[in-house]
């Protein structure tokens, strides 16, 4: 019960430092007879991976996975999915400057307050590398949901916003260019955004929405654990972000009954999609949408004051290899924390039939 | 599993429909020792409760709580704490109306998909009347907690927006007017909006900002369960919420990482705080801060077209007596929920001590 | 988590002290659509409530089951039961022997302990009313496997025991006679001791069997949720419970494999049973039996040496109407935990189709 | 839930078959600041392991553990603690009799009848072999619970039982014979009718007692998480284990109250101890003892006739290296359990504090 454990009847549970030996977890509740595709599972690795494009971090991790468990003949047996991920690129960096001060904004004063002792080599367990994980596992979940798709992109960084409407989004662009946005012209000036900010040895945060399509209608349940009060857990749960709203989010919040409400068509379909395909906590069969915000990376190449365990100044400025933004990394993650969700939404409500 | 349960250790169970015998929970792992006082449980109930203003329902429920264990000679004793509020206005309304169609942007249809059958008598359990429980639960979690204080209070109706910064706003004002805005000026125009809407037959929607004051350091357990995480998904849950951000929130997302950087102080508190009292999932002592949009209220008093169980289509106009606007009456909830989950979390925090 | 949750899917919460307002519980999970027939709940009620008959304690219950939610127009409708049970009986007894003093072999001592502060009211949360809720719900979860039957019966009382071999037993006696056990000579002579022993002040212990037929072949899940090692958890779970087997027992730990191992018959029954329906915790479609061993109640009305709070020798002697021997009344708590655990691992095992 | 995750706060999830690439777990909610002795590890791996005596299966398996992540300078961090064994003895046997034929009492209908598909390869996910993982989170656990000693040792094997008095024991023998038997003439004893019935190609059951000394009182949950529920729980899912009792087990049974009851001596402790160390759910601080239950191997090397995946008769006749009695193995992996459980309630109590 210490939050390393996600899901109900689909769960992962995950574990490793960015600086340790290994990361891995295992997934519990797989159904049986599923085919996977191994390969499937490391192209979204790869999107997820450092050193892919000239605007993410340009570190080294080959982020093979190897599969140790509940995998026989190609499919799964209903046992649990053990994997791991070997941390192939820990050198013996210098850690010094962090091993007893504080950087701003990171969880370093509060993992020493909370533990009264932390693995301090380059963020330990609160390191996005940690998502490298639920990438494996929700790689899986989608192979379950089969019919089900994730539409993951980067719709803003900074102030740079995509203005096209969902419905009009053409999400075979989404891969076409390194920051995953599904317009080119406004990918262009996004990159070249990211491009200027990191020679200001500075960061940025951004948006990603995404968009899901075939959701068997039923899914959610209500009460507390709705559909929607789950993805946004597992959203929030993903570093860096600071906000989640799914359908009319915020700007529904300033509408009209009149105007917000989705009636129906005969098919039970909805004329409108202000719901977000969700209405009670259960999924009503249209289009789910919703948005993560992510808040710009702590780790900047400029001087910043900070304490030390003592609590006296000193200065600070960040080391080696970083993310100037999240947001196209951040893209598999959001989609696999989606199939996470979705997946265990799917066995709970197969439990009424 | 069916999502009435919520918690770890300082769990909540829940039921009850709109217009069943009478709603009630269980609250498990509650703490021994812990001084009750009653009416101030009540006091909560009353801020939620309909008919206590001229721009809520006009329902009359007196929403009276009867402790039926847990509780001995004024102190909890460890043991689950079992309650019930007695539906007292559940006449013979009729239901023909909402009986065979599906109210638009309610949970009608999905309830019949999901269930195959449902408790048509207005709304069921997918009424708001549910959120009795939380407040009585959430109300006990306050007193667990003590010294943490939650202010919750409206802060747009439709466009109308407070504009005090958060450290400048005066919490006791929280309660001098019906809409729940700590500014009298632009509570006055909520109000008035508010009305002009309920004549229109209409609805609107609006954002609850809670402040949480005085929380220890270290509560939040990182990677899946982090502080924030919890809280949206309790916010997410609340009845009719759209989304949820925290600290810098969307606006964080648009800012460079030199400007959210929140620099410490040489006491370990942080000069500014845009990360909102949590720094990797866990509380770091500064205030917690997070706002919750919620959409206009389904049910309107104008005539809209919708589908009845064959798929024909019908026209329905809403019946009753609803809010035009639900949030004055949200903000005990939203208090309510936030309470919950750092009781729970205080709890899970005293197993590393 | 403080242990008055049980369940997966099919989950029960409890509450209520033995002196309290009231006992009851919520079961969250119940399918919807399940027809209920509240007599046969109260039926089931009636075999556990007190003064049934001349051998079991001649308390006054009504023990009258209110249901206040999740069920509607006759059937379930896959929302929370919330259901409550009023303690009619609670007059103001003289508990002051018991208030400071703690009651050897029962719960007194380490309630004090553990919590600091306890309801001293006839054992409170620790008093077997507690099973009335659990009752309840297995009454209801007997009605969600309709096929599967349980007969549980009085196989010891002392040293009388039940000779007749399991697949001779004629389960339409159990209800024959007040000891509930299928063997009428059996039954008489278990009786007569029960009244001896009551005469002399004294309590006496037994052994309860149960037989569950028809069980779906596939319930359970391996490795720590094994079928046999939940419902051993369900029934250690009763108070005064010290043992539990199932299938060949602690008799096969004596034999070998020669002899234990059960041979298949080609639609894969088995030609013997000492699995007792289980094998690697998933049921095999066989009988699933099981033996489960009560001590002897506690409260004797003889005069015992014990302590005060203050660790001082006092003398104490039983008060009140107690059951001189658990086991008759022990009957439907047995089937009512095991109809708790089958249905909840009825509904696990949907996840997997 | 698929059933491979064990405990509430300190919780261990495994994953692995017997002959897939590598077992392995992950710990969460280990307290941090723990020191951990890797060697007192691989001394438990040591006692469960193959090959480490001439009474127990000649597998050679070395089960190095290799640790992942979560200790850092030799201390725990409060995050997961991953694990690895590989599987160095999985050789390209021969499985074509077990492919599609059913072993009689092991667990390979069930498993084809619930997943429709399994990894047949020497048992798979069912296989004891899991159970190395149980004892390297049992060995972290112990060093947790530090002044908790736990003292399995076998007591019976077929009808051989070591007849000394709990309280007479000398614990240090329990290592000093393959039997892992206190005392040297019952060892003895044990051992010849062992290797006699491996002569004959055949297997025998046994009991394990075990006594846990020093624990806190105040342990355990009471109604359904009683400490005694959750042990026998946790024993129950070691393969092959057919009962449990604790205390005065299925002989107290047999007793009368004035006999049964442990009177008090001044300072809390009492008289006698046929409750076993647990009352009313809860740990009294005496030595808490039970007794589990273990049938014969089924895996024989004797002809058997069974059945085909097509329900037609085969003969089969056990392959391979077996443990003829299992006892002696099961020692190291009782206390594991055990352990996990106290850790885990150990860690529940704090929260009451």
């Amino acid at each position: 019960m210490a939050g390393n454990v996600f899901g109900n009847l689909f769960r992962l549970t995950t574990f490793g430092e960015s600086h340790g030996a290994a990361l891995g977890g295992v997934i519990d509740g797989c159904p049986p007879g599923v085919e996977i595709d191994l390969e499937a599972v490391q192209i979204e690795m790869n999107r997820r991976k450092p050193g892919q494009s000239a605007i993410v971090t340009q570190r080294k991790e080959p982020d093979e996975v190897r599969f140790l468990s509940g995998i026989f003949e190609g499919k799964t047996t209903g046992t649990p999915i053990g994997f791991v991920i070997e941390n192939t690129n820990q050198k013996s960096h210098d850690y010094s400057h962090i091993k007893d001060a504080y950087r701003p904004s990171h969880a370093d004063y509060v993992y020493d307050q909370k533990y009264g002792f932390r693995d301090y080599r380059g963020g330990g367990r609160s390191s996005a590398r940690e998502t490298a994980s639920r990438v494996v596992a929700g790689a899986i979940a989608k192979q379950v949901l089969a019919n089900v798709k994730m539409y993951a992109f980067v719709s803003s960084v900074g102030d740079i916003h995509l203005e096209t409407p969902l419905e009009q989004i053409d999400f075979s662009l989404i891969e076409s260019n390194p920051v995953r946005c599904p317009d080119i012209a406004t990918a262009d000036k996004m990159e070249a955004y990211i491009k200027e900010i990191r020679k200001q040895g500075d960061t940025v945060g951004g948006v990603v929405t995404c968009v899901i399509k075939n959701v068997p209608i039923g899914l959610g349940e209500p009460v507390f654990d709705k559909l929607h009060a789950e993805l946004g857990k597992a959203m929030l749960s993903i570093n860096a972000v600071k906000g989640f709203e799914y359908g009319s989010g915020f700007e529904g919040a300033k509408m009209k009954g009149s105007e917000h409400n989705d009636l129906y068509n005969e098919d039970g379909t909805t004329k409108t999609n202000l719901s977000g395909g969700i209405q009670g906590g259960i999924s009503n069969g249209m289009d789910i949408y919703f948005k993560v915000a992510f808040k710009p990376v702590a780790t900047i190449m400029q001087k910043q004051e900070t304490i030390d365990r003592d609590g006296a100044f000193v200065e600070m400025q960040g080391k080696g290899r970083h993310d100037p933004c999240v947001v196209p990394r951040a893209v598999p993650i959001v989609e696999a924390m989606a199939a996470l969700v979705l997946a265990d939404y799917y066995l709970l409500n197969k439990t009424y039939k």
